[in-house]
């Protein structure tokens, strides 16, 4: 089979060697064949690109486009097994089986160990010492519930609508942060298009899906609502292409990322980057001295190095001459940004630091939320959810209760238009990484069975009836960290212990 | 001897095979000779079935009473003892002996080692990752005494009254939250029935107990009060006879559970379906594959599933028309519905979530109940504790400190009725699972200790002096996450030591 | 050696079979010979009564003292010394020398392990699950400073008065609260008294020492200031007697008890309840079974029980009948009964809840001193400190800093009357329990080296210059306690790593 | 080779044995041959001295100066190299190659493993329980960011100027706390002169600095600016001829350090202390009993003990009269004198507790700016950053995150000037402790890519762009301590697990 090949020298620095050594290569310049095969040449010996052809072409200028390549003349890389490596794929034969994954959470216990370590460490990792990461999820806990009883139940209803688009649940398939579908399953975002169908939620297809965006379109069922997540190119032109192309193919709602503005889509995570380290030749590694810590940043700083960090508000006037899509501030991370997209007349913000992996001890996602809803109110008189202009989040969510505090944050009981929606991304990853596209769908069983249960014990039969009076959020933006421990003190306390056995080598303690 | 079988077909999805491989079965009909046997089948090897008869017979149609069924006709189970099972019955042998249990977290501590695993996680387990039930137990921690000295506490009476009726401690005993007490004791509920007996205190029967009704009412003393947990059914005509029949008997109040509106009385928490799969056979696990999460809720969803999730504010009246009992909604979680229990003229509120069982991030019972104290006073000019409208808590009851604490938040210093009181559960589930009846019976001494020299320590000679202004309950509020910890920064922090001695070796360090 | 013999039957109940066990008996009565012997067997081989004399002489009736008795003519308990008394006394040998105790943790440190086992658990246990007396210290950690810069510290005088009486530092010697000091060193209190002249510190002597009061003060030096800890008995004459023979012998302040109202001075912590079993001969526990909890609290109660629950506020008119001496109450926990206090009278208040031994979520004392100092200067319009009413803290003092916030949070910048104190107990007991009086002695060293750099840092260069300016305790009185954690999320969570060592074996992980 | 030889007898109490060890020494005078020897005669076998002969030329007395000494004629101490400190050795040679490195935190992992432990000791250990040391990092992770979106930041500047000196980024370098650089590599403060001339950072020279003041101005690039740390002598005369000759050599700023008033230097932080006793003749310390804490201040004290404890405010007009170097308070710890400083028309202040070495609880620098940027506001209608008053932190810095926390904080969006910093000190210790000058070449690299990516990512372009609406400090004040853990309850939940693995022992758990 014959593969293209691309000229990335200019997006590469000297340190990316791992790119020097996997992909093909000629006397004079540096040709992508696999870019990020640092991951695949572990998943697939046939050096399957993660990153798909258009994510090149599109973005790459015309002349760097070099043409085709015969595999074989590509010098060979040998691949050997190694006992980490056997133990992995002895893990995925014993992984439990899908009817024991009881909630999301599993899946992330399962692909932790079936991953290969390396496509692990860059879906789970994030930014600097990985506070926000955590802090997502935490966030979430700070959120308590204020159940209604003796209301009729019987009927639930949890479907709600965003960007006007029917959903069967207030979520939609959010694997933006992360990616690149590929290094957890060969059939990459394709299982998160077939599992939506099936669920009647939204997918939101990445830029930087490791499956082409037609492939993507393509597999979706007829009717079939998908979203696109945009990075907008330093050249206007190809960015007015790929628009344009997903209104004709029928895209929904065009999401613009603006919380990134630097290259470092897949660098700078620590935990991604000590990866590298080991899959390279030590000796080498020795060697390379401190020449600066450009090298962490590798193939991820080629392919993204095309995002434009100059975009500003400006721009948006020309979005909205090149499309008639609603567009959506996908990062917004507080409330005089969200106010702005509204002045601005866009449809909507997601109000998100991109999974943890952009700016440490950026606020979460569901902290922003409330802070939004309260400045829109006092100062546009808006209430949520609200036809004109929506609110998403996303980040840390794994139950339907998290999803139901979000949607109660946004929602007001005055209002007859439901909009209520929040993205879940690796959780989704995770599941196809473990189990392919059944993962996907027992997934969102597993959410459908969560939002009966909680709509019900709430006392709310639609989503429309969580408002804002169901939880206690007093304490969600509260950030402390305790005072350091008194280590003597306590090393001096014994703690209390229980009753005493009569044999206390029978008892387990 | 002959046991009734019933038709519980239509209650049972294809998944649930741990009835059909235990329960005896003809060729058209599932009979549900054991229910729930899934669990007595370690304890009993006699399938004593842990759910009454009445729950049965008073629950389903009489169409589905099928009648009796010889046992020897019934497809035999084999049962082995497994060498964990051997190591449990052993460490029941060598359980501490009552007299150095000296607290109620040390009934709990042995009942872990010594009940059957699947019981323990049954009466253990929690809603999704447990965090409420937990946090009824930490809510008490958050409040503090503000003790008084000088005051004559020679005399000290730890006596109240509860719904008007005598009980010698400020508590009832409550274990409707997991019920089944066949699963901790051959004897069940009525191991509680005898204790409080003995000392005094008010049962509250659970619907879903082990013993029947009748056999629970039959074992009370004369004068003995009982109250009476209610799941109300579908069918108005069945509930009518179940809440008329215990008029009847002598019940002094009907506690209407609505904190329970969905099925789930058993299943949908994780502890106790992990449990589940272990039982299986493991090839018939794996040949499950995907069919859904439904089979997680087995033999639970078919008892459970006549409760009415249609229940609501309108059927009060109907209870006030069929029967004279004092009526009170177990379950209230804000003070809304409580100000409407009021408005309505019930005699009462708990305020409980379900010992955790239901709503995970549902706020504790203790924190609720600060909550309607100061909206009621507000708005409709109550002080508690109040004769016409009780307030209880339920929920992470674990010392008298912790009833005390309950107790000065709902009672005022102005007002001569005296009527709080706390419900426990667990505890004594724990204790007669450990050391049958008298397991209960020390328990309840161990309670009387601490209320004698706990009102004396806070300077209070009677529960009436235990007033809103002994407590700090400032920070009952509080829901707070830390920041997530960062791992690189203690991981270069080498922790002070202690003093060095001579030889490390001879320390106990 | 003739050992007086008293009748302390009605003190006892059916449980304490310890006493029986190990105290001289004849047919008809117990006679308390070895009172606390349980403790004091594996200590002394000689049976030292723990007690003094004049515990008993004072506080027993007179028909109750039945004379001397031979020790020979009593029944023999034979001695072994078990392995783990071998490790123990080979650990004496081997502590750390004193020079290298650097803080008072230390002593604690060592204390825990070259005390016999059963003392350790008396003197470091608490009050039920022990919250309490670890908040003590942990209050101290909510406090924090505010130095000033650019003062003269040239010369630094951390001497203050006490009650009007000198004092090298701002602390008094305070072993009440768990007293029985022989329990630590054959030499009990003494060694408090000698080290305490040496430094010109106040002991304060203990109702419960195991010396007797008048050894103690014959032991003081000339001009030697010393309080008494006063239990008020049952029996007012006895208390006189008490009161007033204190006061002939030079005592300078009269702390009576408050916080204690029960017999339990030495019962009902589980600790210290759980080494009783222990020593008993376990068919006899077995034997046991559930006859209630009584015997938990063995020879204490025996002893506290004089101690009069009907202590109230119109008894103070008395005390001032019969003595001249400055009155305290120790054990004031809220301002209410401090500003009661003051209205009385009286001379001040040690704010302490009995290191955490009584009431378990008693606040702290440098909690309850805020308070008070805020409401009697809002009410009566004091200032801190103050001649007339003094304020005294006890409980949880680890460092000369600890000290320092208590005196910052009751001093006043305005008022040239210097009388700021804090209590320490334990710290001392572990000190002469490790080290007999050196240990003390060194203990009070560390305390000076400690106030001198601490007062140089802060700015302050006397007592009178640590003003509330200084510390920040805005947060004193947060009670919190996190949400539970999410084992689940944080079990899959991988914190991060530190940079990969060339070969891991040979690095310190 | 000849070394001088100094009388410090009178700095050294009797316990300084290892100077008396280690030293040469004669029969009447002890001469401080190699003051800290302690450290070197591990890290180097010539006896280099730590101290720089400026420390104790300019300090001492002249007649103290005993003149030259050969060191053959010294009592020698034979050096043995143990197993530990080869393994250590080992661990030096295994060490991670720089290009691992990826963050601050790493090079205080490596220094951990590979300066000798008593360097380790010295540098890292911090007063009493070392809590502000901890408190000082703390206290960022409760400051979070608030960042802007499309802004253009194609191109982003970090540089800034302090005190008027452009620097690259907003940070200098300040090994004051803990100085004594050759305890970490033989070129000591050299490393950090080299790595912040290529870098246009700015360094700030500390008295006790291992290298003399002249040989690292020596060292300074032309136009390289340093600025001065400064002890304030007993001796006025001597600190004018030092500050003096610092200004002569072009020093552009003097930081008088006002948080140092006892001589402890190198004392009192018990970690350190701790090293001292292994170091010693196990039977010596035995011996030496319990003579009081002194000894366990050793050279330290001698060297320090110059320092003034009675300087003062009054004295800064002295300083005006003998300089025209801009005068920094360095030290302050709340905005009360910080206002003084701003009164007195000084330059501006350093934030700063020393590292955490002097008074444990001192807020951290971080706090205490915070505060005084909004008392200076109200007071004196000050605006940060301000031309004429400049406030700095040091303390806890990891990330380039923190320092633009505080950035924000000090900063105001309509002020054109920009002049904001913070200083880092033990990070480039612990750099050039394990990697000499290309590790404090390496960490400013790291700082650049963090401080380009970060600025990036919170939308501005330029550190005038950091303004205090870019954080959220609501949390900076709170310092709590959650209520003590309830370990019987704790101990009887059993925590959730994961889905389970067909056979356990092949997951990785």
């Amino acid at each position: 089979m014959l593969r293209k090949v691309y000229d990335v020298t200019e997006f590469l620095d000297g340190g990316s060697r791992i790119i020097l050594k996997y992909a093909g290569k000629d006397a004079t310049h540096v040709h992508l064949l696999a870019p990020c095969s640092r991951y695949s040449w572990i998943y697939s010996a046939e050096y399957d690109p993660i990153h798909p052809p258009d994510a090149i072409t599109t973005n790459l200028p015309k002349e760097k486009h070099l043409g085709p390549v015969e595999p074989d003349t590509v010098e060979k890389v040998e691949i050997h097994i190694t006992d980490e490596e056997k133990a992995r794929l002895e893990r995925g034969e014993n992984k439990p089986s899908l009817s024991e994954v009881l909630n999301l959470h599993d899946f992330e216990h399962v692909a932790k160990q079936v991953m290969p370590e390396k496509a692990w460490a860059y879906y789970s990792s994030a930014a600097d010492d990985e506070i926000t990461i955590r802090e997502n999820h935490a966030a979430f806990h700070r959120i308590w519930f204020r159940p209604r009883v003796l209301r009729d139940v019987t009927e639930v209803d949890y479907s709600t609508k965003i960007l006007g688009n029917a959903s069967s649940m207030p979520i939609y398939i959010a694997s933006t942060a992360t990616a690149l579908g590929k290094l957890g399953h060969p059939d990459g975002e394709l299982n998160l298009t077939r599992a939506a169908a099936k669920h009647g939620v939204i997918q939101m297809i990445p830029t930087l899906a490791s499956c082409s965006f037609d492939e993507i379109v393509d597999e979706a069922k007829p009717g079939q609502v998908q979203f696109y997540q945009l990075y907008v190119n330093k050249d206007r032109e190809i960015t007015k292409r790929i628009v344009q192309h997903a209104e004709r193919r029928g895209i929904k709602g065009l999401f613009i990322t603006v919380e990134i503005v630097d290259a470092p889509q897949l660098g700078r995570r620590e935990k991604d980057m000590r990866q590298k380290f080991e899959a390279e030749d030590p000796s080498e590694v020795t060697k390379a001295g401190s020449d600066g810590v450009d090298r962490s940043q590798g193939a991820a700083r080629a392919i993204s190095s095309f995002i434009d960090p100059g975009l500003s508000w400006k721009d948006l006037k020309w979005f909205k001459s090149i499309t008639k899509m609603p567009l959506i501030l996908k990062g917004v991370q507080c409330w005089e940004d969200c106010l702005e997209a509204y002045d601005q007349g866009l449809a909507g913000c997601v109000l998100s630091n991109h999974g943890g992996r952009q700016l440490d001890f950026a606020r979460s996602g569901i902290e922003v939320l409330a802070e939004c809803v309260k400045n829109l109110k006092e100062k546009r008189g808006l209430s949520f959810p609200n036809e004109k202009f929506q609110l998403f989040v996303d980040g840390g969510v794994r139950r339907a209760t998290d999803v139901l505090k979000a949607v109660a944050l946004g929602a007001t009981a005055d209002n007859d238009y439901i909009d209520a929606a929040v993205g879940i991304g690796r959780p989704f990853l995770y599941a196809f990484s473990s189990y392919g596209v059944e993962g996907v769908d027992h997934a969102l069983n597993i959410l459908k069975a969560e939002f009966e249960m909680n709509l019900r014990l709430l006392g709310a039969p639609t989503i429309k009836d969580v408002v804002p009076e169901m939880v206690d959020a007093t304490n969600l933006g509260i950030h402390i960290v305790s005072v350091p421990k008194d280590n003597l003190y306590e090393s001096n306390y014994d703690m209390m212990q229980p009753a005493k056995w009569r044999n206390e080598k029978l008892a387990k303690l």
